[in-house]
């Protein structure tokens, strides 16, 4: 099963953003920036915070993502894993990565990008 | 916010087990390992493959728990997530990542941790 994971540590995010702060504005981008990037939603869990921050992932039949924000610290961590079961999502991936992160407009970025399974292991 | 993240990806996990091809079974599973480690669920949400796997994220109010099983390849990937925003809660990710490594039983494993975050970025 091998597979690509994306994770993505975001500073300097603009406090005024409502997907930065609201759970709904989040899951409602979250879910459009997976759709456009062709990957399939088959299950999501969003939690807001009070008074402010988000927690949420959304299930993929490609694997996830998950995304966790702190306002008050102007701070978000994303990860996005698919697999290439049956094809190669990588580029879906790198494309819902990018659009959260134009969503969400961090001035400083951390990345690491870890391939995970494979037939060696 | 300080933070680490283990990465877990396990072969060879026994095919018969429930907790590796039934959602109801792998999400029980989580929940309760979550709850022993002392973790704090917020959301969840489990999906179930055809004819088997299964696809899961238990929200964390420290962060997240993901697992993706994929039995006929005897394959799991398990993703631990916390944040150490109050306390430090990195014993209770080993602990929770080390309780689900018991319920699958893998032959072999890789595994990744990695610190996220933290105040120089």
């Amino acid at each position: 099963m091998d597979g690509i994971h994306l994770l993505g540590e975001w500073y300097g995010c603009p406090a005024h953003t409502p997907e930065f702060t609201r759970a709904q504005a989040l899951r409602a981008a979250c879910l459009k920036a997976t759709e456009e990037a062709g990957l399939t939603v088959v299950g999501e869990s969003f939690h807001q915070f009070e008074p402010q921050g988000v927690t949420g992932t959304v299930l993929l039949a490609e694997s996830h993502l998950a995304i966790h924000t702190w306002p008050e610290h102007g701070f978000v961590t994303v990860d996005v894993y698919v697999c290439n079961y049956q094809m190669d999502n990588n580029a879906k991936a790198e494309a819902l990565f990018r659009a959260l992160e134009k969503v969400l407009k961090p001035s400083r970025t951390k990345f690491h990008s870890i391939h995970r399974g494979g037939k060696n292991g």
